[in-house]
């Protein structure tokens, strides 16, 4: 494993991103974005996940000079088309768009439709939160679990993000409806290690820890088992008719994940409450959950978002991790 | 098992209302709430519920008398307080509020403090459909899950709801943060059954399937996990920053779950969809999900929503069920 300062590997990406034609200010939010992701120790999303971005590039599935468009106003809503640019520079537009919305409006919201992969989530939520707003925001992704009774993968992981502001580190919940993603069981399968809890159907349609054969089907659990599978499924159909855009059924039939549908939702608590009353009501709730014996000795309770800051700020001191190989593929690209 | 017609119950609660001093109003709309909800088969927050409701209000808890009041308004979001009144009438008159300004805004929120159980969450996402408007609204509770890592009850259920309108039957899904409430983990003790997932921790700290340990302790399992408890805990800080109410730490001190917070966001189709285009997105989504091979021989998946439909039909034909004993205490209640 490598230890990179945050700053040279983003110049690495921004380089590689020019080379293929990025204009200047889409590689940096790109580069920025996927550095980010994995100093905040979410390498999945992060560097990971760029050669295949670059892959998708390179194949023309993502149109890297399409920026998104308002195609209507219904007063706090709009919808806008993605144009199958790319994921990230996209999210980040709308949900900059949706924070305008809240500004006026005390709550907004920006249907996207026809975007590609926004990465990590959360990203979006920590941009709201960073300017003050409380967002909530939700994709839909191509079919990787089964609904719940049923044998064959039709519903997605639908990534889920709720972000509140606060002085002392934003609180920000970035969660799929799947218990396990699959890169996180192939790490368990990688480690010779079994799942702690169920994370999928093995090939006789039981429920398993086995990451081997969780991975030989691709059948994920939904968290909660029946109650992820129909969170999944509203999700979907919220994001599809609001922005008018793909619901899960329509994507990836030829195995490719793109033209998929995003909504973001941002609240501006700066129209209805003092900053400092805000954040005294949020240490309140952080203080009780923080302040309750662990279940087991020397365990403890984190409220979302937490854990990340504390990769950021380590990472930010001691440089960012990237396995030698993704390194490698990555700085083979250029 | 008694099977009564609706309108049979439906007329007794009204008159124990009125003889309770409820407004004519109030009574007929609590009434067919409860009875409604047995209807749809949701047994444990319809009839079962209304002897401890009628307990509260004997106790002073409630106030019978109270109606929501606007405090303050903020474009499209604004901020009420139930006063300690009934939690169903505030509940109603809160949805019923968020769909006029859905109306005006495409997308309109209705944050409310003060208020008491809203008995059935699910209720007021069939309100808002039928409407034609879709719904996404929760609730906080008092503290029964511990948080992710942490030994005691911190953090509560706080029921989720998301309502989308459609021809065929409206998609409703209704779930609390919880695997299961402590009211079926009671039915499987009753019916010396273990539960077929985990519900949540015995006495030694283990997660368990058997209903009397864990309601030894009454400390529930949040679905997926750590997932669900950080989900529970967004949901807390949303609703009390909104209603500048309480959050979970401070309901139920003195074991009393009363003043608690709640909030109604409402989208209105109308202002961007053709509803026969709407509704061939959701059957579409629905046939997709429905057309999955089953897991189990015999075993066949449901959209959200799906079940309660046809509880409410087949309900509506032969009676409402309600057990002797239940229906023995409120016909004493008179």
């Amino acid at each position: 494993m490598l230890t990179l300062p945050f700053e040279e590997i983003e110049e690495v990406l921004v380089a590689i991103l020019q080379n293929y034609n990025f204009s200047d200010e889409k590689a940096q939010l790109i580069a920025r974005v996927h550095t980010q992701s994995s100093c905040d120790g979410v390498y999945s999303h992060g560097l990971n996940r760029f050669p295949l971005f670059i892959d998708y590039v390179k194949r023309g599935i993502i149109n890297i000079n399409a920026d998104p468009e308002s195609i209507a106003s219904f007063g706090a809503v709009e919808r806008w088309d993605g144009r199958s640019g790319p994921g990230v520079s996209n999210a980040h537009q709308c949900m900059g768009r949706a924070m305008e919305l809240a500004q006026k409006y005390t709550m907004g919201c920006v249907a996207l439709r026809n975007t590609n992969h926004w990465m990590r989530g959360g990203t979006y939520g920590w941009q709201a939160a960073d300017r003050g707003k409380i967002a909530l925001s939700f994709t839909n992704t191509q079919p990787n679990m089964p609904p719940w009774g049923g044998k064959e993968s039709r519903i997605g992981n639908n990534p889920f993000v709720v972000a509140i502001p606060r002085a002392e580190g934003h609180v920000v919940l970035d969660m799929s409806m799947s218990q396990f993603s699959f890169g996180k069981i192939h790490t368990y399968k990688l480690n010779n290690e079994k799942l702690p809890f169920f994370g999928g159907w093995d090939e006789e349609g039981n429920l398993s820890k086995d990451p081997e054969k969780i991975l030989a089907r691709e059948r994920g659990l939904p968290i909660g088992y029946w109650k992820g599978s129909a969170l999944s499924i509203v999700l979907d159909m919220l994001a599809a008719l609001l922005s008018d855009g793909n619901p899960t059924c329509r994507i990836a039939e030829d195995g490719i994940e793109t033209n998929i549908s995003q909504v973001f939702i941002c609240i501006d608590p700066e129209n209805f409450s003092d900053p400092s009353l805000k954040d005294r009501l949020l240490d309140e709730i952080i203080d009780h959950v923080h302040d309750v014996p662990p279940m087991d000795e020397g365990d403890q309770t984190y409220y979302p978002g937490e854990r990340t800051l504390a990769a950021r700020k380590q990472h930010r001191k001691d440089g960012v991790p990237v396995s030698e190989n993704v390194w490698k593929t990555i700085t083979g690209l250029t």
